[in-house]
């Protein structure tokens, strides 16, 4: 069994962590370190955790962290450079939940998050942890960053249509809708209020001020191999608490039809076991609910030349805690799947 | 006082018409038709309606409804067409909030609503009901077919930059959040089960196949004088009951700062009482929920020379039956707003 | 026109009176104070009031305070009798949306509120802002304490009994279904999130512990011409904005059938304008959103010889702003509902 | 591994046996029937399983039903007491989702059923599937009647209290409050359309009119020894999709304390390894999202006397499916928590 700890365990992405461990085949989990939390049996935190642990939270014990073989980071943003190389230089292998490692450009880094990188030698390390784009070197990595919620969503969407050089990069566009969950567990502006998120939807962060932005499009760019690409990035707040749908847009360069390229993405993701291509009908967040899958589905509007692909993921699973032990399965040469088998809720 | 009349009044909007027309200062309201609630109490179908009046819904009867001065047609696509020339023979002021009348080409209405015009020569004289653009006209009319939905959001999202040419036409693209109203009362498609739409979020027909992509084009093609545009359009539905928002982006033709656009936006819609523009937040649906208000924001992003221009509107107001009740106001030389001055409940 | 002041209002019932005093027809709104919000305009804390006034909030002016004819106080409890005096000293009429003045006995006051009342020479005179129960005494206030929005629900639901002397007293039991706003726009517990109150409900404060209980039972009691009287309330926070159900309880004294039952309230309620008492089906929340009606049904199981009695109103309007509007319209000789007849949204 | 079929495998209940059994380590789903969907991928009806299976639904079979080991019937109140004579005469072990086989008496099944009983031999046999009071029976039964939902919330709150004679039989009432997909998947009144439901509550059926009130009071009456018992029972619709809580009151016939009743819980339900007894904090819904899991709180008015116990289910597992395989698994010798090992999703 692998010996496995969390920090920052009490947040979104630390519960569907420890939902999802406390049942993998190959695990077991050593320590769940929470400041809020401190002290407090994790049923607290996660009530639908009582029956399962008698494991508490506890303060931050580096002794203990670095005698766990993976570490999970799930902080905000800032700490994990930090801590990170403690671990690896005691020999964990570490998956970053927070947006440390997930720019090799680490003038991205400053540019977007405010602050000079800490640790850019480790940072050259690291790999950015979609498998489906980058198993191989996943598998190799003792460092791993994780993707943001919407990354993962609009990369996988975009992935395919880029790497067959089928539409123009300048053309892309991703409108993206997302559950209350993504902004976290202590984040208690009035946006997140119940009564003033029930019945609402609006736009934030438009125009190309979304931190995910540059993420999307440094990926891509590696995907086109393309020294950079800009495109619109838009996120929506939709009074849901999991999920998010990503509506792609781009240009085609030449004409094609909806059957070719759902072809094309059916066989992008054939070694992929979380991706699901739709042919004939169009995936919907509830689809993903509590699973790591991604569905994907997609039409070309011949009035246009425009392709529009839609993706759907559950934003604190495939989007965070799932395709962090997705990660984790590959860097430690488990089946990919393992501990994530389990198929979204419906209703 | 006014005699009004409604046909299809136990739908929304038809719930919407008699919640605003029986507080109106100048109309009084004459008869409710409804086949499904024929006989019943209003408040039977509209709980809020309760202690507010004795009416009952009727069948249909053509002598009373020739009667009213003005009638409100809140049924089906492709009744009106039937209906509205007897009333209009009769003397009645028709507005008609069913896609009958909104295209002043036939051959459109033919092809995505898949029958004949039953009466193309009213159509010939038949106003689009979006008096932020067609004010004049609609205050001559005697028959108005009263906008979609989607196009009201979409329409007062882009008409100013395209009345002045700032964008590309052909760049043009409508991301748009509905909630559950806007498909009427009597769906009861598994879409609508609440079980399957709450925490839950999908794209539907995408791709340019929504019959509202044509009714944006052909208004928004008229706003700019050209002969022809093509849009992409994508309808979301999301768990929520009233609002659209409406995400639209063009490529600008030039640079231009936010602020010049918020500047443009203002003066256009100077003389528009229901249009707000906002320059130092971004709308949401909740802002407009129950009034007929359509608030607007924007922003350019610099990186990809686009601008992105948000709209949300209450989709059985300002979507339907309030703008209704603007037009007539305008074809009966009311104030603009009279019966329409509440504003948007919080939260 | 009546000069009426707001003290906290930024709050979600600051909003509503708001909302509703802009549009009252024998009402000018002098001043709205916010400490929040100070220096900005109303429409910043309430978009939908964007375009219906240029109004900004304030921060707190006794003197202007003083020369209002009314002031409405919606402040946290405690606040309320400190500010009362100086304001009816001046000659204000003040309704205050607090706890602060809705006990006659300040022993239960300190004993609930934890803190002695601080002015209680005038906490004798101020009358108990239920108009169904006390129109008479409002008519002549000078100082009326409005209701909290359960007791508001459970009185309307059980007074027609206990008046009737036609249930055991003892066997009396509320069960309350609340909305998040009631928790106020500044509450920003994990138990407020969306992300943790959407797709959950929950009991709170169960077992007699609630702040509403002794204002419901004194109120009872009064009613039953009772020294003292207790019940069981037990309140639930449930995924929505807007809307209470008190679904109420008691032992009959003997048989009675339900339309006898239903007859003794429409009697009782014949003079309530608000108050609508269903005979054909049950009420629901929906039915009074945004409006000041509360509705109410009843059925008697012969089984067990108990009527249910359920009750609805929108918590923020007849449970707070609405309730305190009509109680100034009494108070100041106007129409019972003027600037209140406004049905509720349906859907 | 053991054979297992599904009648009714397209409903809310029929996905969530297909999600569960399709993860269950002893078992090999052999057929899942459904008129509706035959012929179609699970993933079709249940967009959350595409990914794990390439099983189709089909038209029901019974020679290929009656070659199952054990056969869950998921169809309306009716059907089964026609079909599982011929699986058991086959030697097939059965468990009745519907309400068929819940009954001893089958005159009240005939009373609230509306339709005479058609197997009262088989009927005699049956046992009611609720665990946590019949584990022993039911591991040497061939026919389980499954318990309704409400009926399983309310019963595992109420027990311990009647098993003890603490509370006086005749004052207790249960208030519950349930999620849309309680009533199925087929169901498309309006009362569960989207827009009329979300932003809503109501009671329903009140008065002692629902079908599990009869159900809840003979289990109760077993428990408790009486030949008879009366409750007041009260269902409530409430904004979400998933979950049951139920709040539940009675007159203790000795003065308790909190801490005395608890441990009174905690010893009753030592052995059920799905019931979490919480004592220092009262259960949510939330809690058991997703899981076969009860929770359950509750605290003594000394006041009033009366106990107030609060139950939480996920209404859909172990509500339905998830106890259905927990009797599965006893009926059939397995772990009792086999394929039930999830914890409750949170958020």
């Amino acid at each position: 069994m692998l010996n496995v700890g969390i920090v920052g365990a009490s947040g979104y992405a630390g519960g569907e962590l420890l939902r999802l461990l406390l049942r993998h085949p190959h695990v077991q989990l050593r320590c769940a370190f929470s400041g809020t939390y401190a002290g407090k049996l994790l049923g607290e935190a996660f009530p639908g955790l009582s029956r399962y642990t008698e494991l508490r939270f506890a303060d931050m014990d580096e002794g203990l962290l670095t005698s766990c073989d993976v570490v999970f980071l799930a902080q905000e943003n800032g700490k994990a450079m930090h801590l990170a190389p403690k671990l690896l230089a005691a020999g964990c292998r570490v998956i970053d939940i927070s947006a440390d490692f997930r720019f090799r450009d680490t003038e991205t880094y400053l540019q977007w998050y405010g602050q000079p990188h800490a640790c850019p030698e480790w940072n050259r390390e690291a790999v950015y942890g979609l498998p489906e784009l980058y198993r191989a070197q996943i598998e190799k990595a003792r460092l791993v960053g994780n993707p943001g919620c919407y990354p993962t969503a609009a990369i996988l969407a975009l992935a395919p249509l880029l790497k067959a050089n089928l539409v123009d990069p300048s053309s892309i566009l991703v409108d993206a809708k997302s559950g209350a969950s993504g902004a976290g567990r202590s984040k208690f502006g009035l946006d997140y209020h119940f009564s003033e998120l029930n019945e609402n939807v609006s736009a934030y962060k438009i125009a190309g001020t979304h931190r995910h932005t540059p993420e999307i499009e440094a990926v891509l760019a590696d995907v086109a191999g393309l020294p950079q690409l800009r495109i619109s990035f838009t996120p929506h707040l939709i009074p849901m608490t999991r999920g998010i749908l990503a509506t792609c847009y781009a240009q085609l360069r030449s004409p094609q039809t909806t059957k070719a390229l759902q072809e094309l993405y059916i066989e992008f993701y054939k070694e992929a076991p979380f991706v699901v291509v739709f042919t004939d009908r169009l995936p919907s967040t509830k689809g993903t609910y509590g699973s790591n899958d991604c569905h994907i589905g997609l039409a070309v509007d011949d009035r246009t030349n425009r392709v529009t692909v839609v993706s759907a993921i559950d934003n604190l699973v495939k989007g965070a805690a799932g395709q962090a032990i997705q990660n984790m399965n590959l860097m430690c040469h488990f089946e990919e799947t393992a501990g994530l088998d389990s198929g979204g809720l419906w209703p």
